[in-house]
């Protein structure tokens, strides 16, 4: 498709194109319907195939057993920072947050805000979040351990998960969900924002064991209790069905054209060597993530001025390089490469970077 | 768009048809950014635009003065039954609300859940939820009076809003919104998930006047606040942006191709006179609602038995008029007869039944 850009943006973020293309041929008349996906009852077979689908997929990417529900919900992970706490508490007991940055951090004041005896038992805010803390000390007591897997804006993430054990993982994976394979077996629940590497902002992929579902109070309100969700399938009410619709067709891509999780990790493994084997091999950009903690979906560099970071990623866009601006909280530079950034567009912005640099510096 | 049918589904439900070309031929580049409107940042400029514009169709549409505040969520209809009481209680003062059948009777389950001091102060159960309440008990030391402005299963409709004077009303109008003139004044919150009449599933339109923001609780968690989303222009967190993109597309087909509310309530008016007029100029079917009750937008009747229901239904949707199922829980037939619906899809619908009536009758 000409005139499309490499579009590095954190989330929203790129899609595959062939998922593109193909909501776009089905979009007035969706599989002999007569009807576009965007006006099917979500009672209808043709919305259960899309659904199921969309669970089945996701079960056979992770690799889930029969523990685990898949739910599809709204309010993206800020709605999960409150009703992970809300749903999964047990009794008193502690609940236990790694603090590596702002998505954790809200995580962690959102629980606070409900009262909950929250204790963040480790953080790496001493050097300014730009690593992943180590020698996370597990606390059996606890009734869950919850950690960011990836941080999208300090550019650092999780290579290997804390030893749980019997406590419960319970990981916001917003950021790198189905980038890479993992054991799902320690997590009591992942919740990931689909606008990144899932689908379309507007559904929150929902995984949940069915032990912690035991937790869930009778007396939450109906919308905000994971029970409603995993009892009705995902159905107790409408649901957002285009966006469940896209991130099925992500996950088919994902499993049919890539060939699944582990190559896709491969690929995501080489964009990220290109792209930061370039960073360590000159001088005029520098990456700010300490090397052992670096995120493979979201690559975070300074150049020498404000003034060239801003002219950088002007005329990237320009270029068609589009979305390198860092968040707005840290500054930067920023190219986030998801799944669905190919590495033609990773090689694109490395020769990019070296003429920009060659130019400027 | 040739194979596509006439929609009678309750919601998700009919779009129009230049909504979803424009959808459809912007869907991998929108407006020369070289993303889809499905990849680019709810921070950006072009999403900026479709958020912006989406507000300000829905003030002049609605007539809307500077008091009100038009929010973006999500979650639906069933999330704002749990938040308006959360959010909007005024210290012990009592919550009335009027029953009209399922979605009133969940709005209030939803209230009695948080231990609120909630009073019913007029229902139709006594004669099945066939009638909309008149002469409702006002009392001015209620916290607000909430109501269904339409319920899509019993097919009934508020012609007229009760006379709240002091209280605040809140209205559900997830059917209705968008489909006639009212004067918005007397309304504290009116909520409506997109799905029936402003758009497609995934976003909840939510109207607020700024003197009810002054009773959300400091101590409730950011995501379950609307003064979070009225604060932060429905952009604390991702939105749910392309529903919104959709919702925007839908009322600029409202103001520039139908002409408006004004117009669009003529046509309405006249889609429920020709499908009632037929009902009640014959005696094959049935409608359920009181006629003094009749909703614009959900016609609801039956056939002789469930048996010929069950092949009007079949043929029907063969023939190319889908969605004419009733709601699970009560049975028989229902058009949804909502904005998108064209005056020809209800002429179709009544030549249909006058054929069906005539093999069958």
């Amino acid at each position: 498709m000409s005139h499309r850009i490499y579009n590095f943006n954190p989330g929203p973020a790129a899609l595959p194109l062939p998922v593109l293309e193909q909501a776009q041929g089905e979009l007035l008349n969706y599989r002999g319907s007569g009807m576009s996906i965007l006006e099917v009852s979500h009672r209808s077979a043709w919305f259960d195939e899309v659904l199921n689908d969309a669970v089945a997929r996701t079960k056979r990417l992770l690799g889930l057993d029969e523990r685990f529900r898949v739910l599809f919900m709204q309010g993206g992970a800020s709605l999960q920072f409150c009703l992970a706490p809300m749903n999964l508490s047990a009794g008193d007991k502690p609940l236990d947050y790694v603090d590596t940055g702002t998505w954790s951090t809200k995580a962690i004041k959102e629980a606070r805000i409900q009262g909950k005896n929250v204790r963040v038992i480790a953080s790496s805010e001493d050097r300014n979040y730009t690593y992943i803390p180590t020698d996370i000390p597990v606390d059996e007591e606890a009734a869950f351990l919850h950690i960011t897997s990836n941080n999208t804006i300090r550019g650092t993430q999780f290579r290997e998960f804390p030893k749980a054990e019997k406590v419960p993982l319970i990981s916001d994976m917003s950021s790198d969900i189905f980038s890479r394979r993992f054991d799902p077996s320690p997590f009591g629940l992942i919740y990931a924002g689909a606008q990144k590497n899932a689908g379309p902002a507007g559904v929150t992929l929902v995984i949940v064991r069915e032990d912690m579902l035991e937790r869930v109070p009778a007396e939450l309100p109906t919308m905000l209790k994971y029970t409603t969700y995993a009892e009705k399938n995902s159905l107790y009410n409408t649901p957002p069905a285009f966006a469940i619709y896209i991130t099925g067709l992500v996950l088919k891509w994902l499993e049919e054209e890539i060939g699944g999780l582990e190559r896709m990790e491969e690929i995501n493994r080489r964009k990220a060597e290109l792209l930061y084997g370039y960073l360590d091999a000159q001088d005029f950009y520098r990456g700010t993530a300490e090397p052992a903690s670096r995120s493979w979906m979201n690559v975070t560099f300074r150049l020498p001025s404000e003034e060239l970071e801003k002219a950088f990623i002007e005329e990237a866009q320009r270029n068609g390089l589009g979305g390198l601006k860092g968040h707005r909280s840290v500054g930067g530079c920023r190219a986030s490469i998801y799944n669905a950034m190919p590495l033609e567009g990773v090689e694109a912005l490395v020769n990019w970077m070296k003429d920009f640099a060659a130019k400027n510096g």
